[in-house]
């Protein structure tokens, strides 16, 4: 008989770190579990907390399934970028404070087992095209909004790269060629306008003139701690200034997924993140700004569908590219 | 000894209508002819022009290589879209006036050659990359701009055309969400700004505040006739209301080109069109504002460069796709 194989995956945040582990073949996921970064007690530090969660996930895999140490077959990671993926480097990344570190070999060394690194967007992307929102479709563009944006192309149903590891910055595309100034210098960049802090700072911009808002109290009195997903629970709720925060958003999340329908022409584009949680309350009015951007047919031909894999489509995806690179034997 | 085999490529515009015929091995190109494509006179009329020159044009390559009629493997045709490709069909051209037209097997059947149909946007890229600008490279943005701005994309080393041959529409993204309205409907397009009758318009909107400038006198006295080469002409010249002009020109296609540095992560970003031939003067400033723009590990991945085959790109590339579907015999 056939032994059953497994395949761990690790997304590594600048706040959190995921593992969790999957057959194969993608039917079963098992113990799932996050733990704090903390970034700031340095690469090895963190290192070693990834293959401690590594060991505990495969303790607790072969537990649950009676597995042995040898069907794993490695693990996938997904890690902030820019990568060098080929070399399995992690070259710059602002919220781990890392350089040019070797993150692939270093986990792999630490564990015995292979591994491999891709961009934690990519994978996120490839996990709700293997399991989730998009399976099945051979182009999607995954977007997923929270701290930052983030962008995953599935291209002829393959993972895109682009030249350099470099491709699928979305976030940092212009729709406002003289607008806000982004974190990444540029002017202007959906990221400015649709991430989870730019949501929240347009919603304490609002307050300025419209103070009579729930928020207000949802926040403790203190503006400073409104978070996009107190907005998005506001205008639930039926808040006036958050629903115009909210349409707002759908205005600038549209015209962005607009120039995505209209470059690439996809069957599916996935919103994931804290956004996926807003609703038809966002994607409704996503939907009509699309509709009045894009051309018809690239409209007709596409679905703006949530992630469905929530806070696993990271280590979902980890696995897949994992198993991209060294495919389980049949 | 192996016989030399040939294809024939047709790019078919709103305008005019160029055929020509090339090597298999895109080696040797023969008989470029351009005629007027008078598409009011109705799509059986354009048919037989096309046709005529396919005729003309192997009995021009014949004559000139020594070749036989059975050494023609067919041809490939380049066309405005949205096309069907499977199916052969121009869906809809405004400029030429067809819907769901067959215009493949209407040219296949007239000149008893297997015939294949491509966007013509697809065809200039994949022309550029098969003989010209962006040789040797896996991942090639190909904008042209004329009359309107069209967009071809080669990515892992394939022409990629979306979920319903629909994608590549790189002059239909919003760089300014509450910009000028674009002939598509959208609002902040590229082609707004930057399409050939766009520069024009601006030229004669800053006519407006500046009276003093030479376009007026090369434009005949009357601004109705500014094109965009004159805006190119007189900027060369020092003009300062086209010096002025050209800028802004590189600022509106700057902030597209880098949008697409950051998606796409190319190694080569191919200009053609008119655009082509305003030189330095305009790619500098584009390649400033894309720096100013993009991510550097994408703008030190990638060449922006102008198109080299001239108006012969999507004739050389509709070559280019016909062998795509129809491999020559090594």
């Amino acid at each position: 008989m056939k032994r059953t194989h497994y395949v761990l995956g690790v997304d590594l945040g600048g706040t959190k770190i995921s593992v969790g582990a999957m057959t194969a073949d993608g039917e079963r996921r098992y113990a799932l579990d996050s733990k704090p970064t903390l970034a700031a007690d340095g690469a090895d530090a963190v290192v070693g907390r990834i293959v401690a969660m590594i060991d505990a996930t495969i303790a607790q895999t072969m537990k649950e399934t009676g597995a042995a140490r040898e069907d794993f077959l490695g693990v996938g990671i997904g890690s902030p970028g820019p990568l060098d993926r080929k070399r399995g480097l992690v070259i710059t990344t602002p919220n781990l404070g890392w350089h040019d570190f070797p993150l692939r070999d270093r986990v792999a060394k630490a564990s015995g087992l292979r591994a491999t690194l891709d961009n934690d967007a990519n994978c996120a992307t490839l996990g709700e095209w293997w399991i989730g929102a998009a399976r099945g479709a051979q182009n999607v563009v995954g977007i997923t909004i929270g701290t930052g944006i983030g962008g995953g192309l599935i291209l002829n149903g393959r993972l895109y790269h682009g030249a350099s590891d470099a491709a699928g910055e979305i976030g940092h595309t212009t729709i406002d060629s003289t607008g806000r100034r982004c974190n990444c210098g540029n002017y202007g960049c959906l990221e400015a306008y649709a991430s989870g802090p730019a949501i929240a700072n347009r919603a304490r911009e609002a307050l300025v003139l419209t103070p009579d808002s729930i928020i207000v109290e949802m926040a403790g009195g203190n503006p400073a701690n409104i978070t996009a997903q107190m907005v998005y629970d506001a205008s639930a709720k039926g808040d006036e200034l958050a629903r115009d925060v909210v349409r707002e958003t759908a205005r600038f999340i549209g015209t962005g997924v607009a120039n995505l329908l209209n470059i690439f022409n996809p069957e599916v584009v996935v919103l994931a993140g804290g956004v996926a949680q807003a609703g038809e309350n966002l994607f409704g009015p996503v939907r009509a700004e699309v509709r009045r951007r894009a051309f018809k047919p690239n409209v007709d031909a596409c679905r703006i569908v949530a992630g469905t894999l929530d806070g696993a489509a990271g280590v979902v995806g980890a696995v897949a590219t994992f198993l991209a690179e060294y495919p389980a034997e049949a």
